[in-house]
């Protein structure tokens, strides 16, 4: 599978009244490394919207776990990745490591939306489409650029 | 167990640019409803973090499970509750739903932190306080104030 | 002029690492006073955009001064009123005080914002809707519900 | 003076319904912004709170103006500088541009708080360390590393 890497530093605005990361920013980061991953695989969102009349790949599921917590100026490494490919839905797996410790785990189920034709308030999900799936399928690690 | 319900208004502030909440919001708003649940305990957060030396209710664990998507002027009523006591962990259901219909279920496992001695940058979890665990045990629903 | 009031309470997600709340929080709330203040003055911001084709009322500047400190569980009274109107463009002053001091004021300069017909990546204003002035300015005090 | 030129990406959860720039997003972006002139000046903000018994460098004031709408995928190029020194005051100026053109431009007007002696919920400003103003009036630009 393909790997995303991307560098995330602490700053004053991440963290709360305890000094320590704010924990909802964590599925911020999460939300980025997505984001990340789908520009290393080269199909960037705004890509992925235009060519498949998508209007989001929302997420149905999210979860994260900490085991370190982080201070402003830490810097973290997430590499994220698919962990599973169902018809309709993705995992994505992010690990969040700090001077090479695991500081935060975490995966996002999320779906390719699309507009319902008669009721464009609401939203459904479609089956994945099979270059999202083929280019996050590539075993390759990729540095995402800022 | 004691309920704690909050009323919640999607603002513009809220919401991603496909109209809908942008899904980490969620976790803030969860991590709101555990103060007002405290609040409405009896016990908030700033007299348990100076009556037990806590530094905080750090999570260990967030799960949040998407229904139906939400937008800018929706209200939505958040109910939350612990689901369940351990020694040094407590897990908080919050449930939000609109008009009466599911929307967004998630769960938060936190601890007590408390500085370790020898080392203050890090924190360890402590027992949970008697009187935490007695308060949210109550049977009451509370309508949070704002 | 139309005043609106709203309270606000300080939550732990609203702070910074110095206990104090991370200023650029103000700039949410004055957008979400002023969301309040379109509320009370009958003309909602998604009535506003559909009944006048607009996109949004972004900002064209935003000023922010700060006279005291705000904790966590500070609860706070902002009183939002329109202090200029301009053929295309308005100024919002928000004040915040706390137990009856000011404790933060500014002004938002906005303007009612169309796609460019060409170009529909790109915004332009356009005259102010001669209802959104004359509801603005009449002469009462609301309280804002959340 | 110092100038620290800063890239910033703009990513989905920095953008709002109307698919622009959340624009309270600008005041945290410019609060980075000061985190990496300060470290680019060699006087990290962890470093100046050590070695001056400083809390914060809090915001007195802060201005933004907008000249162009930023959408998903845009990369800016910030870059900040101080245009004033007062006795106990600084004023950081930032502009972001896109493609080579103003799209925000602001100040901030800050202090160097320290807790008041008598009353530690207080804090006041002290004059400017001779240090920080040394270091940040040095002719040179500096490219913030993330």
């Amino acid at each position: 599978m393909l790997v995303s890497q991307k560098r995330i530093v602490v700053e004053e605005g991440h963290c709360g009244p305890s000094g320590f990361v704010y924990s909802p920013q964590f599925t911020r980061w999460f939300d980025a490394c997505t984001t990340s991953l789908l520009k290393s695989a080269g199909l960037p969102l705004p890509v992925l919207l235009k060519e498949h009349g998508v209007v989001g790949i929302p997420l149905v599921k999210v979860e994260v776990q900490f085991f370190l917590p982080s201070l402003c100026g830490d810097e973290l490494l997430a590499e994220s990745t698919v962990t599973r490919f169902g018809k309709k839905s993705f995992v994505i797996r992010h690990r969040l490591s700090k001077r090479g410790v695991l500081a935060v785990e975490g995966s996002e189920t999320r779906v390719c939306a699309v507009r319902v034709p008669d009721d464009p308030q609401r939203i459904q999900s479609r089956p994945l489409p099979a270059d999202l799936v083929e280019r996050l399928s590539v075993s390759r690690t990729v540095v995402a650029s800022l």
